[in-house]
């Protein structure tokens, strides 16, 4: 039923003006050279969207341009999480008018572990759950500690309407495969690691969303289908080099990400949003280039 | 020069309307009340005040009606930390056309300890010190790791203009001690874990901020002071009483302040908002009466 | 030079008398098991083996059974690491004398983090591995925090004669592929964590060491070597199975390690020492089977 | 009945010979310095004592020299936690044939956290407390999780016999309040974090253990009891002083605590047993007694 829903999706990246507000005219053209790169799908306004710092109207706006761009092409799922309940709730029914194939959410922001953590974290996803028909993928709730472990959270979050997986953002392998097998296949579940995407293959998941794939959707969709058909050799030889490149770029990571996509699909994706992105260095072009070559290169596409 | 910058202050509940929004009648009520319990500050529009749930104009507009029914009465302090650095800027400057006293930020949130710790902080911090003339008062960064370590960090923020003390919302009194003593007294500090208000007085603390002084105001002042001048056997069987107090109450601490203002104040702060206070019980009256009347018993105030 | 170091090895079961000793005859018959059961090495005297609790007497009078045993059957490796780094270079010239092919050190005990951490553990390893001409295993160090990175502790590592490899024993799959990649293939690295056992092998490991192979090596070797081979639909339906009965048997372990070797393999390996396995509670006879056939059967070994 | 059992004691220093063994005749001298220092009692054989890195034998003795020289002049208490419950058992046995006055323990070395945590510790501890009479006080059990809480686990402990109270070697000051209040005050409770001293008195302590008071045990015994009548300003400008001191000798508190003793006691504790005090420097003379002047200054004896 929800078989569309695999393989490698950018964490899309949103282009910004400058000024705090996205940049609707690139996102035109960034998301058509997305769909040109062969991405299985697009999630749309999570951390790497900066879908935190943006207006509600302008996250409403990215939804529909994106929509409409993609035209049904490849499925589109949308972070909905949002300080407030409330505006999670007008965005959830605001991408039900849109067409896309899924919502998300953030467990709450900031007040999270303050507050008896999974409790609020459920009722809060309820809401949002309950606010459309789409299928609902809320986050793993990270660190959060349950007062009947991971396996009682995952037998209530299945009981909730429109709950059809997960995004988990975590380096915790561990807590992905108990989630699946304790869902026992009931959930699609997306890895959300990016320098663990074929580990993530071997604990259930069905697709890997994360940053990384805005610049290398073409290479690690590539090196995961080979790996999920057999050929573990590359898996390793790639892993291996991709978590070493994401390591060297990570501490510049939004200038990297700028700079790598300018070069490679000559898209301005423009600046983040103050605070993000505060203390990031401009790369040199050289080191951008030789960086974005390793991982090419370990894809190993043409043999 | 900042000497009334001391003392206990409650980071103040905002009255909210049930809908999202303040209810600015109730928060001219609730002032008048504050001030009439001998409130030595007010603190706008933390975590407690709800500050990140609620729109710009609506922050903008509560620190308007505060200052205003203050009329200079006792200092105010007003908490702008937002998503956006800009945003944060902007109610910065707005405060500063408000008879307040000084303002504060916490750490960028969410996407803090993600995006290299403590130098986003430290811009984010930076844009808002200069974007007026008032104290600046941020936040500790909490588990952040620093580069250079806490003594360095202390030392970046002593070079920032404006820069009069810091809000340190920690349990971890080292840390407490060690922004002290490495500020060799520069900076006017407050605590804000309300369990911890008289041990903090020994790590060079010169005030409380917390929550639970929307409810205890007198009682804390009274101990606090007692204690600072000499009463330590107070201090130690008060605070014992109302660390057990805080323990009992915060697994439903949003309807605790609620019905023990409406209580013993007769004033509505109304539900918090959602996600926040989402898994809050209704309490049975008489155990609030108890857990209100154990804390007034223990603060001896008629000896 | 060092390729029979791979492959899927037991952390042995140390058979114990119920006196806090080890029972020799019954190593002896537990040993011959095991290399009918085609172990691809044996790592002895480790946290599962509770070289920790024996004395050193019995601790060497433990590897040389073992070795005599074995004949140069299989590898070995022996785990010195001792509260004193006297009393592990004395177990470390010891064992040098002894037909083992490694040794293997856990960082320092009890007083590790306490003391700066890397520093304290590099003068332990390098005395530990100077002490013999025997290839040297450290363990990675865990939640340490080290000055200069983890790519730096590898790099002085490197640096340490008869430095051949690692036991890896953490969760933390980014960790195992930056040591991976950072000592550029110089290093035998082996995983230590049974319930990542393939997701390790996409880190650049060679082998695996772990307690769960002293019940089921005969699985996990073949699923092992399927994997590697390129069967990773056998991987992923093995692991998830193999997790699940791991969590499941986790909170009861020393009783079932007993259990389930007595009812597969006729050996018994007596309790554990106390403190540890204080709580482990007898199983039900049925259950234990259950859990051992759920791991057979997923191994799929006859198709 | 236990009210000896208070103040300032030091985390007995245990002179050794250089090859992992005690030095006797140091010892005689030591114990008969700190008498003369004034210290209030007597820990031995913890941590800071290196009692894991000693011999059961060695153990013994240091406990007989240690009681034959105090001859009951000051309480002892003799840390008897080991690797093995059997030899903590043993060393319990042999402490109340010595003229002590109560057992302590850690709780279960290096298995600790992966073995379930609370339950292992206190069968444990049920184990040790048994096998004498001596009053007895367990370790609080730091970051371990307890299935019911702190609460629960203290609820526990008062069921064991002899149990008179606990050595909190914890920073945070929220632990220790709630075993006070949870405890009803029937524990008695000394905090093992130094530079808390003063702070943790307002927890409900009866008294500190800790390392540095080898050093200054005058200073602190002073500066404490000041404090607990009611000198506040002289309790937080002493402990800003004496966090400080703490936090500049801590990377290398063995060579500081032996200089330093030497300096002002003419014995020599000498060096530590490795791997402790591994990465350790030697100071420059002026260095140590700046420091130790820092804090006989801060102190203020003379007024």
């Amino acid at each position: 039923m929800y078989e569309n829903l695999k393989g490698v999706w950018p964490a899309m990246l949103t282009p910004m003006d400058g000024n705090g507000r996205p940049e609707f005219k690139q996102l035109e053209k960034w998301v058509e050279e997305l769909l040109s790169q062969g991405v299985d799908g697009l999630y749309l306004l999570g951390s790497t969207g900066q879908g935190f710092l943006l207006s509600e109207e302008d996250r409403k706006k990215v939804t529909e341009i994106t929509a409409s761009v993609n035209a049904g092409k490849v499925p589109i799922m949308v972070q909905v999480g949002s300080m407030t309940t409330q505006e999670s709730v007008r965005l959830a029914k605001h991408a039900s008018q849109c067409k896309v194939d899924g919502i998300s959410s953030v467990a709450p922001v900031y007040y999270g572990p303050a507050d008896g953590s999974s409790g609020m974290a459920l009722k809060h996803y309820e809401s949002i759950a309950t606010a459309s028909d789409l299928p609902f993928f809320p986050y793993q709730l990270g660190a959060a500690s349950f007062s009947d472990g991971l396996v009682g959270f995952v037998d209530k979050l299945l009981k909730m309407p429109n709950m059809v997986g997960m995004k988990l953002t975590t380096n915790n392998l561990l807590d992905i495969s108990t989630i699946s097998y304790s869902s026992k296949g009931k959930l699609v579940l997306f890895s959300g690691a990016d320098e663990l995407m074929c580990q993530a293959v071997l604990c259930g998941t069905n697709g890997a969303i994360g940053s990384y794939y805005n610049v290398f959707e073409r290479e690690c969709k590539y090196v995961r289908n080979e790996f999920v058909n057999g050929n573990v050799k590359l898996g390793t030889d790639f892993m291996l080099v991709f978590q070493e490149v994401i390591a060297e770029s990570l501490p510049n990571i939004w200038t990297f990400f700028r700079q790598a996509i300018q070069m490679r699909y000559s898209v301005d994706i423009g600046p983040s949003i103050a605070p993000v992105g505060n203390t990031n260095k401009v790369w040199e072009e050289k080191k951008v280039e030789e960086l974005v070559n390793r991982v090419i290169k370990a894809a190993k596409i043409d043999g």
